[in-house]
């Protein structure tokens, strides 16, 4: 049996497995900390209390249900030994080294707070299930806030929004909250909730730069008529809890979310170190045109924590990640049958960005382009397609359906530890 | 305009709520810690992740979304001062006294940990949503980590669930985790979730005590059947980090949940203080027979934290705190019209309790009992039915629908601040 060691139950890990499984001469081991797969593209729907968070997560272990040759880890990988070819792992039970004859390491990123980690105790991030989950709260409670509010000058600031970063997440949450704003007008007494200001700042000269700029400015004039505020060349300089200082001006408020820049994840500088490796400027991992680390043929790394030698970067998407763990997959199979598989191509399938109810902007390959219902139902329709599970899918349809119909938001919980706002 | 405040909106609050808003002379404030109402007798099947937290809650503002009079405050309650007519309360935004004509509250119950307060935190409970999403945590560490362990014992340990307290929530739960065990097996490959042990421990001599003998010998049956292990005149005397003491037997569990005697919340004590009224042994208000506090008739109480005078003690349920809620929304709206409407009368519309698919309890007010299957389908229908909003219930009925044919649980993800076991 050939021992196939999978670290990061991403969509690039995930693929990985998925395209493995039926290898009967492959033994495959999933490594993650969390027990569920997140659909990360949808983490922001989870943010603004339009899904919940069992639509977007599934359980790693239900996906190889019944799948004798994989097995699923709760672990964290602590340390990699290239010569011994062993992953060192914490688990609940322990310390533990696990052996492979194929590593495959997917870490993902985090987000990059431009080099001020104390920025991120007030400004929430969408990376994980319980960043979205934070952010929902804090949302929810700046409403409630508000209502309550004894100053103007305190209703205000708990009405103000600020996300930094105009990229798909960016745009995607502003256009949420700016629709949240809309629709609950009639939910509170004491404020009217059209007040609300919501901000989207922006280093760059326009939002989503990865788009061409006609499709910026597409989506810009829809953020314009959702009532969210971009502010381009702007440049956040500070963040502090009562609000975030861009350039010179101080901007108060309440609530304010980090959608700007990635980090490769811990574990690729922990991979490159011990593979004597590089990384580039944001820690991503160098890794050959097959994916595999220098002078370590046996040793993959995928997803966003990697950058292809001598190639163009690709950006940190999910379909990226998907190609590379399929790709990961394939070279193992054909390692074992003698077959060359060449090297990793990535494959453009196009671009997407949503910005509310109707709203999106798309990129075809083929130069085509499409915006405003048409790219918002091709938006839904290939989400909905790549959901993992059945269930979840039908789920968020009717739920989908429902917020169309009702412009309704079916999770609206204010949840943590703390009852209280 | 008559001022109303309702503090609490669970139950009891809320149909207070919605049958007061209606009268045109009538000015509600409905205050509660929380943004949501919790449908507590299905918080269980969070705690077992055969649904998700916004299917068994409902934003208290989306219930009265547009209806002018009642105004949805997120604030606890503090101190009551009867003299003034003023309720104490801390919100987000500060200190507050609110001003009422008339005062409701309703303010439920907490687990008692029979004088042992330094047993909660080995022990976990479901009176609160974090409660049921922190034992649905455990629940699958507690097998994630068994399919880790590197000896028996642990092993052993991890797949040794004990409820203490075999009421209705105890059963349910246990019959939940049991078929868990039963239905998981393919999950997992060094672990056989068949060997599961699910202790149900009851001080008392039966099952479901509120029930007729007969039909807590049926429970009993469908329990065994099932593979709980119930364990009738068994006190619990310690609970501790490695397990649970039973009369003078240590038993070893990784997971133990407190499903055992209620205390009033402690709002009732400090109503009672303020009016120099009388507590029961439970901490119950004492009220009158429409439910007002002596000397108080502007001073309603409503729900698991009363007890009237001189009446026969009624089950903390969900029908009793709704029809004590009606009842104070018809008495307030008849004294504002010069009717009376008599004291308070409990109609019994009988008593079900669920052990798992397909089997259930339940007691009809004429004599009449049901079991198996159809006493089962008739507590869905009936919970399906009082579950609040539309949506909700044709989302649940689909998940349950599937969790029928697939055996399927949509929800098992372990969320919390720590990613790790």
């Amino acid at each position: 049996m050939h021992r196939v060691v999978i670290v990061g139950g991403g969509f690039g890990g995930l693929q990985a497995a998925l395209h493995l499984k039926d290898a009967k001469d492959v033994e495959i081991t999933l490594v993650d900390r969390r027990n569920f797969h997140l659909f990360q593209p949808l983490a922001y729907q989870v943010a603004t209390g339009a899904l919940a968070a069992g639509e977007v997560c599934y359980p790693l272990r239900a996906i190889f249900r019944g799948e004798e040759r994989v097995k699923v880890m709760l672990a964290e990988a602590t340390g990699f030994d290239l010569g011994a070819r062993t992953v060192a792992l914490r688990t609940a039970a322990g310390e533990e080294a696990l052996e492979y004859d194929t590593l495959l390491v997917g870490g993902g990123s985090k987000y990059n707070y431009f080099g001020h980690p104390e920025w991120q105790e007030h400004a929430a991030e969408l990376k994980s299930l319980e960043g979205a989950l934070h952010i929902r709260a804090q949302i929810l409670r700046a409403f409630e806030t508000a209502e309550l509010a004894e100053t103007e000058a305190e209703r205000d600031r708990q009405l103000t929004f600020v996300i930094v970063g105009a990229g798909p997440t960016g745009v995607e949450m502003a256009g949420q909250i700016a629709e949240i704003a809309r629709n609950t007008r009639r939910d509170f007494r004491n404020i009217d909730t059209r007040n609300t200001k919501v901000l989207l700042v922006e280093a760059g000269d326009r939002v989503l730069a990865s788009f061409p700029p006609k499709l910026s400015g597409r989506a810009m004039h829809s953020l314009v008529n959702l009532g969210v505020t971009p502010m381009l060349n702007a440049a956040v300089t500070g963040i502090d809890p009562d609000g975030v200082t861009v350039g010179d001006d101080h901007i108060r408020s309440a609530t304010v979310i980090w959608a700007a820049g990635v980090l490769a994840a811990g574990v690729s500088s922990m991979l490159a170190e011990a593979a004597g490796a590089e990384t580039d400027k944001v820690g991503r991992l160098i890794v050959e045109p097959d994916l595999s680390l220098p002078g370590h043929p046996e040793v993959l790394a995928i997803g966003d924590m990697v950058q292809v030698r001598g190639a163009h970067a690709l950006p940190g998407v999910a379909p990226v990640a998907m190609q590379m763990g399929r790709y990961a997959a394939k070279l193992v199979k054909g390692r074992l049958r003698a077959k060359d598989v060449g090297p990793f191509k990535y494959k453009d399938k196009g671009n997407l960005a949503t910005i509310g109810r109707g709203r999106a902007v798309a990129e075809l390959p083929p130069g085509i382009r499409a915006w405003g219902f048409p790219a918002w139902a091709l938006w839904l329709g290939i989400h909905l397609f790549y959901l993992v599970g059945f269930q979840n899918r039908l789920l968020v349809f009717i739920r989908w359906g429902f917020s169309f119909v009702t412009h309704g938001r079916g999770t609206r919980l204010i949840t943590g530890e703390q009852n209280m706002p």
